[in-house]
């Protein structure tokens, strides 16, 4: 079975996102009479990398057979991936291999590929319609959904993109089989954060069911994993349709995300997934929320929002920050400080935080005096899970 | 005295471009208090090249000068600026010298840095907003509006790129005056493409002023220019209102550029500038309409469409196609067929051309069998002028 979802941006312009999320999502879809207008008797690009098409190629086979001429480019695995210098041999093969206005791309692999895809379809010939298969669990709640494409620079992440729609999301829960544990936890913060501010339950959900929803050798995890990701990806999507290019709202999305952005930062893109970044991320600004007073304390029987939070990932086994100490610099505080102040979300007025008031209850664009967060930082650093505070 | 144009695009999204249209329009708008807000406070890169900062620098003094951090950033000069490699470096210099999402980028030069700075604008971060200052009647008339930004791939010009509109566009028509004449030649016959198809009054002032439109050294060019621009823009912007991204009536600025863009490419983009490829290209159109029987004789008193773009092409001394004949190789026809099946406007159904009925009257996304083309192809060729057909 797989669920759809529909994606409504921007206003009054183009045909917005259809994501199906199921645990056979991919071979249902393939099968559907709507894929034919989309695919059949068209030139359609299928990005992927070597390792993906190794693990998880022949789960494409079914779609990949729609097309009029499927053609097959390769791009290396991971972060290395999302560079200039990766795109523009794709562009120039899509060109020569006769791609036109009309013609689609289909990206297959985690966020990295994704992004890259994203990127290339949205500038090739002033845009194309491409689908988004994602391969990871990070991919499926988050990445793919939400139109942000970018590439890196030398002087930071996702500097250069543009927001560019996937006409299609095909989140089939079953290619997340062959994750390791680390990238199931990484994508499952991020489920954390969305359940935190947009659906608690949710982030009961996680709660509950955390065992099962790492166990992906289990036979049943296919469809344990499907209606979280649903749940991601309806939460995520409410969010970016009220607020597609991030003017406002979609800032929520933002919750953990300043520090760990400057954490990956400093530790150069080593040592900590993503989503292991956003975990500390979290804690840190459930800190700020706590110490600017924001924090409703009697809203839930269950116990304050960033105690809540502590616990629950506090059994996610992130690795220890105590440990990466010595990777942060002399001065990781500076280190820290001066890397949030560089981020792209950063406005020439300074960072704009999102914090949080309780279950789904967001507060958006604080702004903080720097000391403050220095000071606050200093301390988290000691003790990232708040023995001190909570 | 500056006209103002509004562009509203997309619908119900972006605030579109104000366009202003003048021969002060740099410093009168320079000195308005509404260019504070887009500027003051902010950092904002000024894209331009060595020559044009020589040849017309100090007009733009005013307008940076409101700017709160002003940062330079030079490119190569013509269309070696409009590829990857000359976009890579200015975004690194952009996110080194401070660029924030809130920040603003201003081209000054003609469509090749319009073009550059639109796309490098577009991605930076996603984007950012920022303006055109236009320097040649070309992009005064055609490529800095609509928001069109593009860089060139070894496989195809304009092949990598995105819809990005600009905030503002100041067309100074004292900024021509340094133009050498075949610039102003190659900008009018745009204006007159125009002209011909969106707003007839434009074709014949044309028709009339040609003379004191190409004295640039006339104290008087800039005050008649300036009508002639605002007419052109405004009839261009009509066009893009109605279709922002180019999925239907935007294509009937794509008259008589079918053909010229495959004489640009088979000449390697020399011999010929853009508007004088374009020149042909009306020519070629009108014949095929001619032939296709969809022209209206008795339209016009002055006579049909064909014979009066002819008679008023005549006059702008065009470059000898014949003379040229020699660089378009061994087999013309085969070149210039082959090169149309693989512009990017193509789709995967073939060429849509944009044809003509009569004056203001396209005919749109006609298909034309591949050998009926060739045949009139060749004779176009032998007689572009249509003598035969005349």
């Amino acid at each position: 079975m797989a669920e759809r979802i529909l994606l409504r941006v921007p206003p009054g312009d183009a045909p917005g996102s259809t994501i199906l999320v199921g645990d056979d999502a991919l071979d249902s879809f393939s099968r559907n009479e709507e894929i034919g207008p989309w695919l059949e008797g068209r030139t359609a690009f299928f990005l992927s990398s070597a390792k993906i098409r190794s693990l998880q190629g022949e789960r494409l086979t079914a779609l990949r057979s729609r097309a009029g001429t499927p053609v097959d480019l390769e791009v290396i695995d991971g972060e290395a991936a999302k560079r200039i210098a990766q795109a523009e041999p794709l562009w120039e093969e899509m060109l020569s291999s006769g791609g036109k206005r009309d013609s689609r791309l289909v990206t297959f692999g985690g966020g990295s590929v994704g992004d890259l895809g994203g990127f290339v379809a949205g500038t090739f010939l002033r845009g194309i319609e491409y689908a988004q298969v994602p391969t990871t669990l990070l991919a499926q709640v988050d990445a793919a959904l939400g139109g942000k494409t970018a590439v890196d620079l030398e002087g930071g992440k996702n500097t250069v993109g543009l927001f560019h729609h996937p006409r299609l999301v095909i989140s089939d829960t079953r290619v997340l089989a062959t994750l390791p544990k680390g990238e199931l936890r990484s994508g499952l913060v991020e489920v954390v954060k969305m359940g935190a501010l947009l659906d608690f339950e949710l982030f009961e959900r996680v709660e509950s069911d955390l065992d099962r929803l790492l166990d992906a050798e289990s036979g049943d995890f296919p469809a344990t994993m499907a209606p979280v990701v649903a749940s991601a990806a309806r939460a995520k999507c409410g969010v970016v349709e009220e607020d597609p290019t991030e003017k406002g709202r979609r800032r929520v999305l933002n919750f953990g995300h300043t520090l760990a952005h400057a954490l990956e930062k400093v530790l150069r893109y080593d040592h900590l997934r993503h989503g292991e970044a956003v975990g500390y991320g979290l804690l840190f600004a459930l800190r700020l929320s706590r110490r600017l007073g924001l924090l409703d304390e009697a809203s839930d029987a269950a116990g304050a929002l960033d105690r809540r939070m502590a616990r629950l990932l506090r059994r996610f086994d992130l690795p220890s920050l105590r440990d990466l100490r010595p990777e942060l610099g002399d001065d990781p505080v500076d280190a820290l400080a001066e890397a949030m102040a560089r981020d792209k979300k950063a406005t020439e007025e300074g960072i704009l935080w999102c914090l949080a008031r309780g279950p789904e209850r967001e507060a958006l664009d604080v702004r903080i005096p720097p000391a403050d967060v220095r000071r606050e930082l200093a301390a988290f650093l000691d003790d990232p899970w708040g023995s001190d505070i909570l």
